[in-house]
């Protein structure tokens, strides 16, 4: 007869029952096909209750480790022996984690938003409000494209800071723009090939490496990508930031503008990837108008983040469909889940509604220009200042600047480093080795402290001469 | 001269300068290369000031409408006129939104669940502890797979409640199952075919087919999918649901997880991928194992979500990685965001370390066990007692029920669907021909009104009699 010791320790008595019968079963002490004692007889020998007994063997049953013949009785299953593998008792295993980015003294390369500058308090309130106002709604299954609130606040945002005007329903919310450009290539199809702006962003390559779609790279000239480039490289649809492109900063002229939409109009199935992300900080003069609302022909399709505009911790993206791309994305696509959660959509409605963003992209927008100033001033006042030319194309949180030196990029960023101050330079962008364009860097002011400007320029003096 | 009139009307004067002079280079009253007058001229004969003009061409200049030769002075672009696309003005587009479901009197087809249980006070009370306290980490940005300290939660709640040994770092938080899913594809390879348990659950294959993914299905048995399905198919990823199976309900027993295991272990680049949604509910005895406790050969990926346990509008899921798996992620797809924001990331680490879930978890499925118990009851003293048999199957919020009757399922559902009922057939979640479960539906009790339980069941009878 099975006897067992079982102990007052807060487990439950049924189920170290069922411990040590499946730990006896799986280690063979019970035979496979053995008949197991009647409950009745088992609760007496062991000296607890028939339910307790029936209670571990019908989770066994359900387990498959014991079956039941009827009115014979319970027998312990057939475990292959070869199959019976020890559990694992550790719970740290060997995984490499990215290592914590290295941090710098001054870098110039992160474009990251200071955490200080997001309206942290004016955010929990309107949160709090949502909260407590709209239970009912944030309990409501969101559609795939997003809450309709939250599309008409973007609407009549974009109508107001932006000139353009855009039907709520063409506007496709997604946790990120990473999902989306996934999004985008389901719904475009993997067979396309894209065409993206050299120098560029290099994750969009990386992106739409993992779909198993090809990148071309069509070369930039001083306003923005050419359509030279954009024919020679045969893709069908072109990613491009025609409003702030980076790491240049060069803004696209009209007339590129309207060759860049002749060069969509000449085929079928060629479209435009607007990508406009930081327009919002653009330094001067009123926002340009998009691509899209120059788009007659519905061949541009819109992207913007809320995650860059207000912060990366908030996972808030969107773009917008011409009317044909809407309507198969609803065809093809619909049964998706929206990616983000009801309670981020209603707040940022809110936040939307109540002019708060603007308010904020006001107050950073004037916050950047003084840096910019102040940044400039500080180099032009430094040692540097013979030494570099600044280019400044009227672009969102960066400027280029040329260093007059001989030395290679790649040394100067070396030795930068040393010095704990980080730089990126121009030529890292590139995807093609054939363009030279060395000497350019990238500055970066959305998170630098100014105080430390002037001993940066001194290090990058000592560097380059 | 040009002249304009220009209104009071709260549009900055230097905009309707702008936009005058752009309106008339686009339609050509102003012709491309013709000189501009200069800002003095302009402005005296307009009767406003030179900085305003100098705003406006600025504008001009940098969208490319106007150019400027040094010491000569502004002449107007050379815009294509063939290129000369009318502004849309309209903002109702022409798109088909899908339309909200239809919704029914009685619906046995929904696996929703009621928004009345969602503990919405106390995530509310968590939700603000969280911005209140934890301000500084909220504007830190998350790591790929998700915040440390909602990693560690979910590892802690999977030891106390599945008996889960899990490394935290195995875990991978995203924007719902759907989304996880995409990464997986990514992390596994496109070239690999997706078996897929038969009946199962639709929804996969259109992800799936998102990817270019050829999907296979196995046969099920009575303890669930088939390794003789499973090896047939020739597929090389089984995505499967062991511990309950939706529609079926079975609930794999211990040999046949071995066997699939064994399966797996056959041949480099075989996964499992184990989904365990509503797994929770499971309404007697403890929790089954999962299949990744018994995995010691890095096989099985887990997965489930917190929108189907806590609520749909919360879009929080994980995967949990085998070792090498984590490491592959890590190494080619760390350049990703978390797409979770992390407002919700901390909440729900907070509503998991404080106890709420397990609470919430334990309540929900006492009542579900309520629920399902009474509605048994209800169906036992209908009329239709005698021409059905209940197949419980221990699944979590569903159950069967075989029909007597020589009626077609198309029939039954139609007759149903005008009488304000909606359920759904086994035979619908097939996808080959070749099996005939006709007469065998699905009874979700997840969010059913129980006091038109009794009504339903006439309906059910009149309508297979």
């Amino acid at each position: 007869m099975l006897t067992y010791v079982f102990e007052k320790n807060g487990t439950p008595l049924y189920e170290q029952v069922y411990d040590c019968l499946k730990r006896d079963i799986l280690a063979g002490v019970i035979r496979p096909g053995e008949k197991l004692p009647s409950k009745r007889t088992f609760a007496s020998h062991n000296g607890i209750s028939t339910i307790t007994i029936q209670n571990a063997y019908d989770q066994l049953i359900s387990e498959g480790y014991v079956y039941t013949i009827p009115k014979k009785g319970y027998y312990a299953a057939k475990i292959n022996d070869m199959l019976r593998v020890p559990k694992k008792s550790r719970i740290s295993l060997d995984i490499k984690v990215p290592d914590v980015p290295e941090s710098y003294e001054v870098d110039l390369s992160s474009n990251k938003m200071n955490p200080d500058h997001f309206p942290f308090s004016v955010w929990a309130k309107v949160s709090r409000e949502t909260i407590s106002n709209q239970c009912k709604e944030l309990m409501e299954v969101s559609p795939t494209g997003g809450i309709l609130e939250l599309r008409e606040a973007i609407a009549d945002y974009l109508k107001s800071f932006r000139g353009m005007l855009v039907d709520p329903d063409q506007i496709v919310v997604g946790a990120g723009t990473e999902y989306l450009y996934g999004l985008l290539v389901q719904l475009l199809g993997t067979e396309k090939e894209y065409c993206i702006e050299n120098p560029g962003y290099k994750k969009l390559v990386q992106i739409y490496r993992q779909y198993q779609i090809t990148c071309r790279y069509a070369r930039m000239d001083d306003d923005g990508i050419t359509v030279e480039g954009l024919q020679a490289s045969g893709a069908d649809i072109a990613h491009i930031s025609p409003n702030h492109h980076f790491p240049t900063g060069i803004t696209m002229p009209a007339n590129r503008r309207y060759e860049v939409l002749a060069w969509a109009n000449e085929k079928e199935g060629r479209y435009i990837i607007e990508d406009d992300y930081d327009s919002e900080f653009r330094p001067s003069g009123k926002p340009l108008p998009t691509l899209i609302s120059m788009d007659a022909c519905e061949k541009v399709i819109y992207m913007n983040t809320f995650s860059k505009s207000l912060t990366p911790t908030i996972r808030i993206s969107y773009m917008i469909l011409p009317t044909h791309l809407a309507n198969r994305f609803y065809e093809q696509l619909s049964f998706y889940s929206c990616t983000v959660s009801n309670f981020e959509q209603y707040t940022l409605a809110a936040f939307l509604n109540k002019g708060y963003f603007e308010k904020h992209i006001n107050r950073m927008r004037l916050y950047y220009i003084r840096q910019r100033k102040k940044l400039i001033q500080e180099i032009e006042e430094s040692k540097l200042k013979d030494c570099c030319e600044i280019i400044e194309n009227e672009a969102g949180l960066h400027f280029l600047i040329k260093l007059k030196t001989q030395k290679p990029d790649c040394e100067i960023i070396d030795k930068l480093q040393k010095k704990g101050i980080r730089i990126q330079a121009l030529s890292e962008y590139f995807f093609t080795n054939d363009v030279e364009k060395e000497h350019y860097f990238i500055v970066n002011y959305s998170n630098i402290e100014l105080d430390k400007i002037s001993q940066a320029c001194d290090a990058l003096y000592e560097v380059i001469r």
